[in-house]
Order: C-alpha cells, then structure tokens, then sequence
C-alpha cells in the first residue's frame, strides 16, 4: 500500500479508534468523523497512550500522529479516501442510514469495510447506489495490535474488490480471514460467543467466580490458544496418532453434559474433516517436532506471562 | 515440598507422561505403573525429549531423570508414595478398579489425585476404604510446561487433605484452581468444550475450515486469553466503564443466534457478579493503566508468535 494512501474513520468508540492507531502506525493518512461531542480529543489522547506499544511493535517510514485530521462531515472524511473503515454503534438502523451517506459521497472504486460484529454484509449493502464495494472487516480488539480481520462479502460485493480489500489488510500488517458463507457473528464471535455464554452459565450457576474462570483460561487452554488454536492443539494432545486418535478418546464426551451447548453428530464425514484439516495444516511435519516447537514457545510464553500478568490471587 | 518426596504415578499415556516431566524437574522421586507393552521405554523417550524445555524452565535442584523408577504392580508404586497421581484410561469402570487397588496398597495419609477430564471425585471414591482421601486433580497438556490444574473433593473428600493437595500443587510451581461444586466436566473443559463443540458446529456446517479456525482463535481471542481470561478482556473492550459498558453494548448479543449455544437470562443478578466480579479482580487499577500493561505483553507476545508459530496461509 502505498505511503499516499488515506483512510477515512467513521466512528471513533474503541474501535474506530483501535483503527486509527493501526492506520497511523503504518504511515498512512487519516481522515476521521465521529459527530460526538469531545471526540477529536479523546481519540488523540488515546493515540497518544498507545503510540509507544506502536513505537516497540515498529512504526512504518513516515509514521506521525500528525497524519490524523477531523473532519466535521461524512462527506469531507470519504470524498478522497481509497479505504473507508466504518464502526459506528452495533445497531442495523444506524449502520444502514451511515453507510448510505458514504455511498453517496465515497469514490466508485473506495473499499467499504464495516467493523460489524454480527451484521451480514448483504444487509448493510442492501439499497446502497454501489453496493460491490461494501464488505465486513470484522477487528478484534485492541485493533492496533491483534492481527485478525475477517472479511466477509454480501451478495452483492465484487469479487475483485473483495481481492484488493484482502491486499489491503495484508498490506497493514492483518491477517484477513476471508470467510465465504455470511452467518451472523462470522466465525471468531462465535467461537467467543460459545465459550463467552458457557462463562455466564458457570457464573450464574455458581460454579465459579469471574477471576476463577480467567485462570482456567489464563493457565491452560489460552496458552496454547494464543499458539496453535483449538485444533491443532488437540491434534497435539493425541499423541503420535494426531486427532485421530484424540477423536476416538474423547469423541465420546460430546454426548455428554460438559457444556450447556449441543454437539453436532460426529459423522464419519465430520471426523475426515477434522482429521484431514490438522494433517494438512500440519504438513510433513512430525507430530514430535510439532512438539518441541510448541514447548520453547510455551516456555517463552510462561516468562511473559510471569512478568506481566496477572497478579493473580489464583 | 521436600525433594525426598516420592510421587507415584499410574498410567502412563500423554498426560501421565506429562505428570513424570513435571514432578522430574521439580526434583521429585518418581514411581510409575503402566502394564502396556512398552511403556517405560517409551515414557524415557517423551521426558528425554521434553527434557530441555524444562531445563529452560529452570529444574529444581537434584532434578534427574534418573530419579523415574518403573514398577511392575500399582502395590510397590503406591506403597511409599505420599501423592499419587491417577491417568487411567477415561472410563468409570476402569478408573474404579484401579483406584480400589491403589486404595488398598497406599499410605492412608496420601494424596490421591485423577487427572479425569470429566468424571466427579464423588462417583470415583464411592466405595473405597479410605475415600477421603480422593480428589480430582486435573490438568492440561503439556502438563509439564502449563501451570493449570483443577482441584475439585468429592462428597466425602476430607478438607484438610484439599488443603494439603493444594499446598502440594503449588509448591511444584501450578497454580490449582480449587472447584466447590462438582459437575461433569468440571470448570475449564466446560469452557474449552463450548468452543470446541461451537467449531465442530461451523466446520460441519461449512462456514470455515479446521485451519481457518484455528488463525480466527490464534491471532484474535487466543492471543489475549493468554493473557487476561474471557472476562478481564472484555472488562477492558468495554472503555473507561469497563464491563459495565460491556454488557450494555453486548449483552443483547446474548440473544441472537452468534453460536448454538443459548445463553442464560441476563438478569440484574448476574450482571452485577459479573461488573463486581471484574472491578475486584482488577483492583484499584485504573483501565487505562491496565490498557499499558496489555499492549507491552502483547506486543511481546506477537513477536513470540511471529518467531515460533505457525507458518500460517492464512
């Protein structure tokens, strides 16, 4: 992406602002909107307390807090913008009637990304005048330094813009997930949601305290979360034989009542999946170098988290 | 914990294994059972293995390898031992008839502990000679390296022996989470089996591949669960009013379909466990103090995962 390039920000809450700091740190201009009282200030504060993490994690040639403008309409922020990054509340009537006032003023061949968590892009495009161009660019908080974006066309969305929107975000440091099949939430609030609404349950059933259920996250399976995600972890934990084994051990607890959600039917079909999904992503290599790649990564991990966080009563 | 003591450990598959590396490095005497063909051959292979990381870790001093003993019975593993660690097979009838023969055989001040996943102290004392004695102690893989494990006494689980247990725990370096109220499943793997149960759901459905999955945890939630639990984070998502904000900007979320798990009623209650919970867990410390603390860990972090893990395609 060119150094040139400038983004307009619509919506300044914790994430528009989480884009901001993302956008500016790898040396790009930006034009933000947000018609909050007080809001150009409290953006640039906050820019202003995460530049040094920007500063540690690497700014881009040209990087300056300075690059940041307010504008005090939607349509001075996208007129001039290739990238338009929208994040205005989470309510559909809102979103629907902002994006409007961007369709009207943005150029032809803008990208429209919406931090959405939930809405399907096929209804925010829904009676827009150039619906190609509008997809969901889904963060994760703090934006600035978590790498995941998932991208999600709408019916309508064109297929190269999705491309040069992938492009995009790879060329700001992301990992954009492109996900191909619109459910509400995506893919990485569900899985959130699942494990989010199950942390509810345990709380209002009083089985454990919220600091209690950090820790059983914190000490177990976070560590190896932040490492190699659900599967590969439990490809992993089943020995030499990989998922497949770990499918025959513990295929038999989803019947059972270990979570108030229901399992799907472990189908041969489901099982191949799964077990050829680790083996490919695994490759050629050995479940044994797996291992040992794991554990200096975790041995590091535990350093970190020993020097940083938590101080935990746990 | 005194470096004489001698730990035995029963079964000696992936997590018994993971046991031996653990109380190996913290300087323990350890006895093992396995009657499988092979066993103590190949658990010498794991710990030699596994052996660096733990150097890298820090071994207490006297740690050896030489200090493993395999044993033909569970009667001389268990006979001299003052903590004995159960890892068989995760099936009732079995897991009872071999703790009916450790119960025979060991000193009746010794700590019995079952790694079960899911089974409850209460079924697995039933019956025994000296059941209170009995607990689940329940840990994650590797157990070696992750520090988490779940304490949970059954009905007739003696207290001072809980306190024992956890004192035991703690001095080789895991941080026990004690459980007051049995389920199945007990705390952690009804989080772990929520997602779990949630990403088998969306690749049966289609939405996304094993590896897609993975990378939407890795680079999103995985990399600050290590780091704060679901809660903490949240508590820091939600601005200055932390959860509070939180639950009212997310918690009609509660109520759309972002996963196939259906959540509990948000009543005042729980809200108010869940804001008390996270403004006591996070002390007098300010958020945006808990903001800085944050970044610097993840921007280590991130450059941990860029270092080791994955050579991911997404």
């Amino acid at each position: 992406m060119s150094q040139s390039t400038t983004v307009a920000v619509i919506g300044t809450g914790v994430i528009g602002n989480g884009w901001i700091g993302r956008f500016l740190a790898q040396g790009l201009d930006v034009i933000a909107f947000d018609p909050a009282e007080g809001a150009e200030e409290r953006t640039r504060q906050v820019i202003q307390q995460v530049w040094p993490s920007l500063e540690k994690l690497g700014l881009a040639e040209g990087a300056s807090q300075k690059r940041l403008t307010f504008v005090p309409t939607i349509e001075e922020a996208v007129q001039n913008a290739a990238v338009i990054q929208e994040n205005v509340p989470e309510r559909e009537d809102i979103k629907k009637s902002v994006l409007t006032s961007i369709d009207q003023h943005a150029k032809p061949d803008a990208i429209i990304g919406s931090s959405t968590s939930g809405i399907m892009a096929t209804t925010l495009q829904q009676g827009l005048q150039y619906p190609g161009r509008v997809i969901v660019a889904h963060p994760f908080n703090p934006v600035y330094l978590l790498p995941l974006v998932e991208l999600v066309g709408g019916e309508e969305t064109d297929t190269a813009l999705m491309e040069r929107a992938k492009a995009f975000y790879q060329s700001i440091e992301m990992k954009p997930l492109v996900i191909n099949k619109e459910i509400e939430g995506h893919v990485a609030d569900r899985l959130m949601e699942a494990l989010w609404r199950e942390a509810l349950h345990l709380v209002n059933d009083g089985i454990a305290t919220t600091e209690e259920i950090d820790a059983a996250i914190i000490y177990g399976a976070g560590l190896r979360w932040a490492q190699m995600g659900p599967f590969l972890t439990f490809h992993l934990a089943g020995g030499d034989q990989g998922m497949r084994h770990m499918l025959e051990q513990f295929g038999p607890a989803l019947k059972k009542p270990w979570t108030k959600l229901e399992a799907p039917e472990l189908t041969d079909e489901l099982k191949e999946k799964v077990i050829e999904g680790c083996e490919s992503h695994a490759g050629d290599v050995p479940i044994s170098e797996l291992e040992d790649k794991r554990n200096e990564f975790l041995v590091k991990l535990l350093d970190l988290v020993e020097d940083y966080w938590p101080q935990s009563k746990i």
